[in-house]
Order: C-alpha cells, then sequence, then structure tokens
C-alpha cells in the first residue's frame, strides 16, 4: 500500500512537470511572491488574478485556483467569491484556506460564505480546520495550537458535508476524503520558520488538483512532493535563510526517484 | 557597431551607479520586493508611492516612473493614471508594462489609456505588445504565447504612433523605436523561473531612462545589463533559488568591463 | 556602563527567544515578507492583521504591534487607526515607522494622527524624525539625507511630548527617551543595499517590547541585536542577495554570548 501509493505521487510529479498547470492565486501580501516562486520552481506558473471583474473571467481558464485568506482586503474578498464561483462553475478546481478563522470576524464570515461554494480541497493548520468546522475558537495566525489528530474529526464532517478533500497541515499532515484518511510524515521543522510554508503549499495543492479527478490522491502527491522536497532542503541549510533558497533549488530538482525512494505515507 | 553599443552600455552603468536614480515603481504585488532589491543591488533605489493623493506629487521629484499593471487594484488604478500624467508634465520618463493585457479586461482597458498618456518605454512579452497593438488576443499571465520576431511589427507601430520606445521580453529581447531596431541576446532561461524577471527589468529600464534623452540606448543598456546579470548568476546557480541571490549579488558587481566583454548587441 | 548594556541585551534576547512574542504588522507592501521572515528567523512570529473590522480584533491579543506607513492605502489607513487605538487601550506597546513623511501628504497627515495615540516607540531615519517633530522636510523614500545627531533635539522633543522612546536609525543608531541617548554603533551598509533593512527593525523594536516595561532598554536590544547578526551576516556575504539570506539564518543563531562579545553600545 505505501509502494503503490508512493508510486501514485511519483506519477503525479512527472504528469505535473510535463502540464505545467496554471495556478490562479488570491492570496495574502505576506507571500504573494514565495507562493509565485514554489510554483515556477516545481514546474507549474502562477497569475494572481485578484481584481474583482478579472478574477472571474480568469478562474475558468486557469488550472487550478487557490483562494487564502491571509490579508483578506475588501476588494480581494470580491475577487474571491467571484473566482471561486467561475471556477466551480467551470470545473477547474479549488483550495480554500481558511487563514487565522475563529478569532478574526471578516474572514471567518467569509470563510463560511466560500465554504457553501464547496471548495475542491480544504487546506489548513489544525485551529483553523476546528474553526471551519465550527468546533474550535482558533489560533493566534498561521500557528497552530491543536494537533492534527485533534482536528481529523472535525476534517472528515467538513469533507463529507461539502464534499470536499482535506488537508491538516501539521508535522504529520492528515488528509482526508471523510472516508480515507492518509498520512503524509515529511518535512522538516524549519517550514515552520519561513512564512509561507503553509501558504504556498495551498498553491502546490491546487496545482496537483488540476492533474485529475481523484483529488484526495493530488492532495496527497502535492503534500508528499512538498515535504520531500523540503526534507531535501534542510540537509543542505545553515537555518532559515538558506533553508528558503534551497528549498526552491530542490523544487525544481526533485525527481520521482527521490519521491518513491524518501515518500513517507501510511 | 556592436563594439559601439557595448561601449555605450558599459558608460550607462557607469553614469547610473553615479546618479543613482530613484524609481518611483507602481507595481504588483508579487514582485514589490524582488524589484525593490534589483534597484538596490544596481545602485538605482527605489520608491513604491502608489497611493492616490501621493504619486503623482511624488512622479515629479523620481529619476523615473514604473507602471506595472500585474494586480491593478482600484486605489493603484487611480495612482497610475495620477504618476503617469504628473510625470509627463514634469518631464520624468516612464515605463509602462502592460501585464497580462488582452484576455483581463480592466487592466485592458486601464492600458488603452495609459498608453494615450505617452510612455517613454513601453516593456512587454510578444502577447503583451501584440495585445497593446490590438492585434493579438493576450497571453496567460507573464509568460509569452507568441515569439519576439512575430511581435516587432506591432512592437515598430506602437513606438511610431505614440513616440515610445518599445522592448519585447523573451530569449532575445527586441528594443525598438519604430525605424531602428536593436536585439540583446544575453540573458537565462533561469528569468522565466523566478519571479520578477520581467517586471523588475521594467523598474531597470525606468532608471536607466533617468540618464539621457536617447531612450533607444538606454533601454537597450536597461535590457544588456540586467541579462548580463543573469547570465553572471546563471553560472554559478543550483536552481531557481540560488540563482535569485546570485542575480541580486551580480547585480551589484557587473561592471563595465564585463559588459564589454559579454554584451551581445546586434 | 557599556558591558552592562550589553549584558541586558544579552538577557532581553534570551528572554525573547522564550516568549516567542507575536507581533502584529501593518505594514508596506514591499516589505511583508521580509518583514515575517525577520521575526520568525530571530524566534518571533508575524501576523499581518491589516483589515479594517480586525486589526482592532487582534491588537489585543497580539505581543506587540507595528504601524508602517510605507504603502499606506486607504483600508491600511482604517486598520492602522483602529490597531493603534485598541492597542493603547489594551496596553500592547506598539511601534510607529513614519516612512517617507514630510513630502508625501496622505501619509503625513496619518502620522500626526497617529502621534497624537503616543506610539511606544517611534523608529525612523533622520529626515523622517525631523518631519514628525515638524522641523525638517522628509527625504525622498526610505533613504535619510540627514544625519542621526542632527535630528537628536528633535528626537528628543518627540520623546518628552508623546512618552515615546525614538530610535533614529544611522550607521550609529540613536535611542531616546528624552533625557537618555543610547547610541548602538554596531551595523554593515549592506543593510542599506536590501528592501527592510529599516522596516523590519521596527517589527524587531515592537518583538522586544513586549518582554518589559523599560522601552529605552528593549528598543535598544531591539537595535543591538539586529545590527549584530547583520555584521555576521556581512562577513560571510558576497552581496546584496547573499548578505540577505546570511542575515535571516544569522537572525536565527545570534546568541547572547555574541552580543556580550560584539555590542557597541555606548
Amino acid at each position: 500500500m505505501l509502494n503503490n501509493r508512493a508510486h501514485t505521487v511519483a506519477e503525479h510529479l512527472v504528469e505535473l512537470r510535463r502540464a505545467a498547470p496554471l495556478v490562479q492565486c488570491i492570496t495574502n501580501s505576506v507571500v504573494t511572491n514565495v507562493t509565485a516562486n514554489v510554483l515556477l520552481a516545481l514546474g507549474a506558473s502562477a497569475a494572481m488574478a485578484d481584481v474583482p471583474g478579472e478574477a472571474g473571467v480568469f478562474a475558468p481558464i486557469a488550472s487550478g485556483l487557490l483562494v487564502n485568506l491571509g490579508t483578506p482586503h475588501a476588494e480581494q474578498r470580491v475577487a474571491m467569491l467571484e473566482a471561486a464561483c467561475a471556477a466551480t462553475a467551470a470545473g477547474t478546481p479549488w483550495v480554500l484556506d481558511p487563514v487565522a478563522i475563529g478569532l478574526l470576524p471578516v474572514r471567518t464570515a467569509l470563510a463560511e460564505e466560500l465554504l457553501w461554494l464547496r471548495p475542491t480541497v480544504i487546506r489548513g493548520n489544525p485551529s483553523e480546520i476546528l474553526a471551519l468546522a465550527g468546533a474550535g475558537a482558533g489560533g493566534r495566525g498561521v500557528d497552530s495550537t491543536d494537533s492534527a489528530e485533534a482536528a481529523l474529526p472535525a476534517a472528515r464532517g467538513l469533507a463529507r458535508d461539502f464534499g470536499s478533500i482535506v488537508a491538516v497541515s501539521g508535522p504529520v499532515d492528515v488528509v482526508t476524503d471523510g472516508a480515507t484518511d492518509i498520512r503524509v510524515s515529511n518535512g522538516t521543522e524549519l517550514l515552520t520558520r519561513v512564512t509561507g510554508g503553509g501558504c504556498a503549499l495551498g498553491a502546490v495543492i491546487a496545482a496537483f488538483a488540476s492533474l485529475g479527478d481523484d483529488r484526495l490522491a493530488t492532495t496527497v502527491a502535492a503534500c508528499a512532493v512538498y515535504t520531500i522536497a523540503a526534507e531535501q532542503a534542510a540537509a543542505v541549510s545553515r537555518g532559515p535563510g538558506s533553508f528558503s533558497v534551497a528549498f526552491l533549488d530542490a523544487l525544481a530538482t526533485v525527481g520521482a526517484d527521490d519521491v518513491r525512494t524518501l515518500a513517507a505515507i501510511a
């Protein structure tokens, strides 16, 4: 089973490089640059079409869409709803990243509205997933205060209620469709010491979601490729600065054989 | 001829370091940081004065102005028109980068409005230049789907109609004033694997445009210095992450002798 | 005296790593990423809660708040006032960085409004401090055109009038409470060749301000730790690109012993 899953991830990675999906990112002001660089390094590309009147025009053309609530200014909120509606109508897969909801009222209301548009994938830390499911009070920003396993019942419930794949990030990432849970144990603590460690993963999940209809498998592939490249980068880094640089280099070079050898999926 | 042009580029580089021009950048959210870092590394400086009520105050004081349409939010659109009008009135050279026009309606309308303010220089990829000239349908984001040579007639037409220098980016950059076309063949494919590869060049073109009235020559100089530094960086890079770092280092150290030796201008 | 001050800085650094303060940053679009990365590298964390309706909700929960006027869009201006009021009411220390005021009217009016909310700390370059005190005409962007010593009388006056600590950045940083002036002579010219060199320091000052009520001491500690790490990074850098990388690595590893050995405080 483990070997089969690693093999599927490797196939998805090869396919991603061939297809070079274009991901529309409506994301927060802190991570726009690193998100685009992560996609480009991996072999995908990025377009930050986040203006009302354009976001909905672009979503049907994009391979995938990321909606990240990190800094939800008024224009972006309109663009997010516009893009999510257009993506849903056109069959473009889209990812909701409900950054720091629970505590902060504007984004919490927006996340609920977006949830009813049935995101293809929801990615968050445990606190955010608990808050989205109405079971928690939210964390302090992007850092989680609950464990991924503690949020798994909430994640399964969201997956069943909205037909979404839910990915809960943590030292072990858990991905669920409500029935099957898959754990990805790759990664490095350094991903939490640089901005965008989680936010850029949302964009990568959107890129992989464009590769096929088994979004449980594509989401696992995204998490595995991303965290394997992070492990490779951590091995040659002296701190968070050199890690960020090595991570982009590793995303450009990580290959199917690395995935087959290193993937820790169960 | 080639040697003369390389010599002129070298002289412009020396003059840039001496003058340390301050470039006002109204640019997209993905590349603000890298754009400012590119200017600082090269020996210029950057000010992102992009708020209505300030953009037009700053433009007459700036050495040059960049208007990049990558993420044209409502306030920025007002600031762009305000700054472009003030720059034109004050004689501040300004660069229009019509990112991803053609497909996306808000920026396409804005680009046409800005075009009538007669930009000093227009920089774009072939799809964008074709779209600006009304001859194409636009690309998918910042990546071009047409070749630079295919866009050259459109570039020449824009140059003649609006009195602008037009720089078409690609593996070979073509710069035209409508009568004379100059090709810069330096560069590296890695510039397309990192964000800002094209967008930051627009800011560098604005910096060089402040050095003299021969904007065909200053634009060629900007393209040549930028892509020569990129070649130097690529030679010591292991991927897109280390390339970005090495590129800033190279922009800070690239000298007149490097330009005379390496420039591939025809 | 010098040894005592260096010892206090070292103690603050150890305490910062233990407390891991969460800093709310309402800052400009150029430096959001580097500001968050600097805080994360140092052992603090960042939340860019800068939307009206959320900024004031978050400020009482944050350990400290940065208000940086670099790109003050309309929504951000509302969020800044909201957050500063809430921070003051809740006792959250906050830092005002009046980027490029004097010349630019929107931010100048906003800075005056914020000043009357009595920032815990004001950080700026000499031109900005002079402009804030009504004694100067402002600089050209983030670069100073006056020396720190020339701005010291204005800094002392601001400190006395508004009960703020004032930090004037330059080759030698001067920190004053209106009665006592402390100079930090660490640093490197490379901090002026990368974006965020000054802006991210404002966030670090906010992080240290959360550690205790002696804000003269915490501000000196922030300036010293930041510039000592910059010295360490400069020693292993080949230019501004590699400096930025090494600086984040150094912020993660700089320790109490480094501070005791290297601090140049008088």
